[in-house]
């Protein structure tokens, strides 16, 4: 029997970083999730990843690891090593200095003004770099920064519980609980992968929802940690009707209210409520400018993932604009009948050529329901 | 290594029997489907199935198959074998005169007036009895007729085809086509299998579906020959507004419109169209009196299974009146929005805890779309 170490392939070693980076899933925000792992005559001698914005990147936590066995080793990372002085200094140097021969990288930079700079500092010290293995699977890992770098827009990801007939709520707006503590378990951890959680001002109105990351229902080791962490709260709230007293206005971390409205008393009394408020362009319905708000979050706020949990009205009106970059739908085994809450208000939908086409990628049962990851594909 | 049939326990010869049984899914009606294996010596030395009213029961075709090495077998067999003078002499006998030694049944007769006479004449005869190998794999293949006999009414099947937001049509009524050629396959086959494919007035309004099982869509080997045998088309139409130019009353088979109208005239254009016409009582509604309607199928048509295909309404109204077993929705990967055609319409839908559980027994793909079966379970 041979171990692990002598047979892994170079696809294993990569994996095993990429294992790594998804460590950093709650914590890394603002940057990107990233794993590294150095291998030298076969055997792993070192690695690490990269836990949160301010302390060393994956590399650095490696070569740590490795010490002296980093010398002629090759460096398996998730992402191109960073060429800029950050706070910890530059990866690429740190590689070059201790001596590593080999760097084998899954993805570029995706920033289009950096991207490339670091593999070429690294060829230009002689050491050779192998750009591409397992792309994709490093892609998926960060799609919300790389959304932000390369789209300059954050990954807009939208989370809906409904029943089976496609409800989201009586008609009175009562809708505790449609799904199981399984569900909610994930739904608690779709907010603290993400920067910021979104919904609309009726949706606060209706069920006065926290958008908070509580440690407990996260059922995770490390779940009082990702709770120091708080998403940015983002309320679409056009005309200012935010209670003042939202339990969100009294929870741990930020509320940004956005919203098209020029009362600047209301606005005044939302501050010292303890909300920030963000005034946008209107569209032409009146209503915030949804993209406006998204160049925002991304450009002011650093959001990699944005989670909007909202209802059907600012949901359509997402869809409408072709903002949403994926969805997970949460099926309850239910039936709320006709006159519920509908998923979605879509404009101009009178034929079924006007329907809205989606890939699905992915259902599984969540406790006893049921969970559908889809992506909005163009229309035919 | 030895072959199968040396090593063959009773459950497999038994799950043969049920695989010889499954092949008269499709043309038993309204006889159950039945299959039957003799084993000599551990070796199989006949089998059968049923095929058709009025043909052989499964015993005798395996009976036949096996001829003199019938005695002293065992026969397993999928359903209590009959103990009355059918068309083709009662199976008790021929397995007594064929000198078998032992018999496993998976399932009484469900008839409470015959169940259990056909193994006590065999017990009579010195025969060994079993009963209850692989029961409910047997009862699964029959849930129509063991639904007419120990519930006196047909096992109903509602089949819906809907976007991923619950619509089943566009606010005009246009739906074609939701869903694709292979779920189009499936209902064929769900048709093809039903003694009954049950609408409501407004779907052959709005869709002008024939309702009728062909052999193409099948896409079966033996598709033509299913598609002999059409199931009874059943309208309800409270106030007889049937168009007489609807599509169903051309094709071959029958129609029958159940109504509560007592409009006499209408009543007897419809008939010279080519419909019959039932009259039922009301409900407090003035509609149809559901529960009625089943009796009837099930006391004078011998229906076993119904098919339901169609809209929110009607299957609200089969949903609240409890006469649902089962559910096979067809789930495209579309939306169609808030402004389409809803599922259920349900009545009394005012708080969360009026919500319908179901039970979901299969979530799969089905070509691009995905399959749910679920059952209507009792309410909290």
């Amino acid at each position: 029997m041979t171990t692990l170490s002598t047979i892994a392939t170079p696809e294993a070693w990569m994996a095993r970083a990429l294992v790594l980076a998804r460590r950093g899933l709650y914590t890394t925000d603002p940057n990107p999730r990233v794993g590294c792992v150095l291998v030298n005559g076969g055997r792993r001698v070192g690695e690490g990843w990269h836990r949160r914005a301010g302390e060393p990147h994956a590399e650095i936590h490696a070569l740590r690891d490795a010490g002296s066995a980093a010398r002629g080793a090759t460096a398996y990372v998730t992402l191109e090593p960073c060429s800029h002085q950050g706070r910890t200094g530059p990866c690429t140097k740190a590689l070059i200095d201790a001596g590593v021969a080999r760097v084998v990288v899954a993805m570029q930079d995706p920033n289009p003004l950096v991207a490339g700079q670091g593999i070429e500092l690294l060829r230009e010290a002689g050491i050779e770099v192998e750009l591409g293995l397992l792309e994709e699977q490093a892609r998926a890992l960060n799609p919300g920064f790389i959304a932000r770098m390369e789209r300059r827009r954050p990954f807009v990801r939208l989370k809906m519980a409904m029943s089976l007939d496609g409800r989201t709520a009586m008609a009175s707006g009562e809708s505790q609980w449609i799904t199981g503590p399984a569900a909610r378990t994930e739904v608690q951890r779709l907010r603290a992968r993400s920067s910021a959680v979104m919904t609309g001002v009726e949706s606060i109105i209706f069920d006065n929802s926290r958008l908070t990351v509580r440690a407990e229902p996260l059922n995770l080791a490390q779940g009082e940690e990702i709770a120091t962490r708080q998403p940015l709260r983002v309320v679409v709230d056009s005309h200012l009707r935010l209670p003042l007293a939202a339990a969100c206005l009294r929870e741990p971390g930020r509320t940004l209210i956005a919203t098209c409205s020029d009362d600047a008393a209301r606005r005044a009394t939302l501050e010292q409520a303890g909300a920030q408020v963000l005034v946008l362009a209107c569209d032409l319905h009146g209503r915030v400018d949804l993209g406006a708000l998204l160049d925002h979050l991304a450009h002011h706020e650093n959001c990699n993932e944005v989670l909007l949990e909202t209802g059907a009205t600012l949901a359509g009106a997402m869809l409408d604009a072709e903002l949403i970059d994926e969805m997970h739908l949460f099926v309850a085994p239910t039936l709320l009948g006709g006159e519920a809450r509908p998923l979605f208000a879509l404009s101009g939908m009178q034929h079924m050529a006007q329907q809205r086409p989606l890939q699905i990628d992915d259902i599984r049962a969540i406790g006893k329901d049921w969970r559908i990851i889809a992506r909005p594909r163009a229309r035919g």
